[in-house]
């Protein structure tokens, strides 16, 4: 790959070393397409979770947040800077690394919205914000954390980047160079864009399914409701094991896009209740039809992902 | 099995030979616990899908609904009549068979929703209602058609009874009896509770899924959305790809108790909504963090059913 070949990626620090750092740097270090990441700095909100991914190897050394010295040896001369926290701490983040941030390190984040990152990348950073450039890849296991990690995680999967005006073209080269060399499709989108297809794909369906369990839970007959819940259920809020913390960050974060989206979504369910009242059967069997078309269709355009089986947590 | 032992399978009449019927007369011949089901008569909508059963081996003959003398022939003697057929056929199908029915055959059916199929029972056979006992074998499967049918198919699996007052306690156990033939277990519950429930954990997923995918054919950037769809929408739209014409009969039919419960969920969202518009981090991850332990302690207490893989349809 001769993308990969021009840009280093030696130097590579995490914050947030669980299932999305975690499995960039098994990507950078253990695929054979690419020779990098020879220093892996972790820099975690716990110990124990640092501390696990040093135990796995995941990591080669461990930087403290709180420690100024500690951060300024971690971050000097570090080609790549990820952040894979929840997307909340985007700016207290990056007000804490600009301080020891040289001027040739180009940041990247891997949050699942962009709008509000590129609004706490500008107020933290300022006039530096060139160097950093939004990212998103689309990976997820209904697993999380290190122990979670995998070094094929993002082969196959897509990864969008919503490059800023200030970004100069090699920035936003070398971070997809070093997507691509995890097995990743790089995309690029406005953060607009992204987060109105995600919002769409990913944040609705999210809360929808978290709505089901709730509703249930609410109900005066919930234990015989779970009881018999079968297997359309069990897909159906599969998504609903997801983080809270997680959730709420991104409901909040991509709040306008996701009431466009839920507010759609509820004029298409008014539209349903209508024609189940008025017993309009052809009403709904047409709505089914063209829904079961495309989702066949999808699935058929899609196939079978490489971890089919784990990627539920998105 | 003793409780097998005491009724008769010999003679099994089943109305819509698909993957229900098919995997209930295989349980019944090809399961080492039951010595039934010697003869096993099909009637189908269409003469290839009983022609396949044919072949197959999961039927002996094929009897057609447009005989009368060939139904004659089929309904004498047998010990249970089996209707695996779209629920809005149930009554024409009871009138159908009426004339032809023995005293002492039981009648039984597969139908997702239960007080429309009494009702019709009850039109259609008017005093001799006595003979018909409610049924819902809680399996499907995302294939359908008596290739997909397995003779474990309900192993482990729940089938709901919804008794009659005019039901002998015979009757019932008969039903009972076959079903636990099968390796299901045996529930009973009024019509009433059994709609409800399955309006909640069942029809309401389905509505909710077609929709999505409806809203996202609706948008203008449709094909966007449906390329960046990965895992979360995979498994919430699985459901998505069901039979249009089931799950139109399933709603007219259902429309009292799903209705409510399509309200119930919309009070529920609208409160998610007033949240994530306000930003009120707090009560979006407490909503979340209450169904991530109800689906977590609820896919803890169901383990992994012997079909696991393969029961996404209900």
């Amino acid at each position: 790959m001769t993308d990969v070949a021009a840009f280093s990626f030696d130097k590579l620090v995490i914050f947030g070393v669980g299932l999305i750092g975690g499995s960039l740097a098994r990507a950078l270090r253990e695929r054979s397409e690419v020779d990098g990441a020879r220093t892996v700095i972790g820099v975690g909100r716990t110990a124990a979770s640092t501390a696990r991914a040093l135990e796995l190897g995941v990591i080669d050394s461990i930087a403290s947040l709180d420690d100024d010295a500690s951060l300024r040896t971690a971050l000097a001369g570090a080609d790549l800077v990820l952040l894979a926290a929840p997307v909340a701490q985007t700016q207290p983040l990056l007000e804490r690394i600009a301080p020891f941030l040289d001027a040739a390190t180009i940041v990247t984040d891997a949050g699942s919205t962009k709008s509000d990152v590129v609004a706490a990348a500008r107020a933290a950073l300022g006039g530096r914000v060139g160097q950093f450039v939004p990212g998103h890849p689309i990976a997820g296991r209904e697993s999380s954390g290190v122990d979670a990690a995998l070094p094929d995680l993002y082969v196959g999967r897509n990864v969008v980047l919503c490059a800023l005006p200030e970004n100069t073209p090699a920035a936003v080269e070398h971070v997809a160079a070093m997507w691509r060399a995890t097995g990743a499709s790089v995309h690029e989108m406005t953060p607009e864009q992204h987060d109105r297809v995600f919002a769409s794909v990913s944040h609705l369906p999210h809360v929808l399914s978290f709505a089901l369990v709730e509703q249930i839970l609410n109900s005066p007959d919930a234990a015989l409701k779970f009881s018999f819940a079968a297997g359309g259920f069990r897909d159906f809020t599969r998504i609903a094991a997801s983080s809270p913390e997680m959730w709420r960050d991104v409901c909040v974060a991509n709040r306008v896009a996701l009431l466009d989206e839920l507010d759609a979504y509820t004029a298409v369910l008014a539209r349903l209740r209508a024609a189940i009242e008025a017993s309009d059967g052809a009403a709904l069997e047409a709505v089914f039809a063209r829904s079961r078309v495309a989702r066949t269709e999808w699935q058929a355009q899609r196939g079978t992902p490489a971890n089919a089986a784990g990627d539920a947590a998105k």
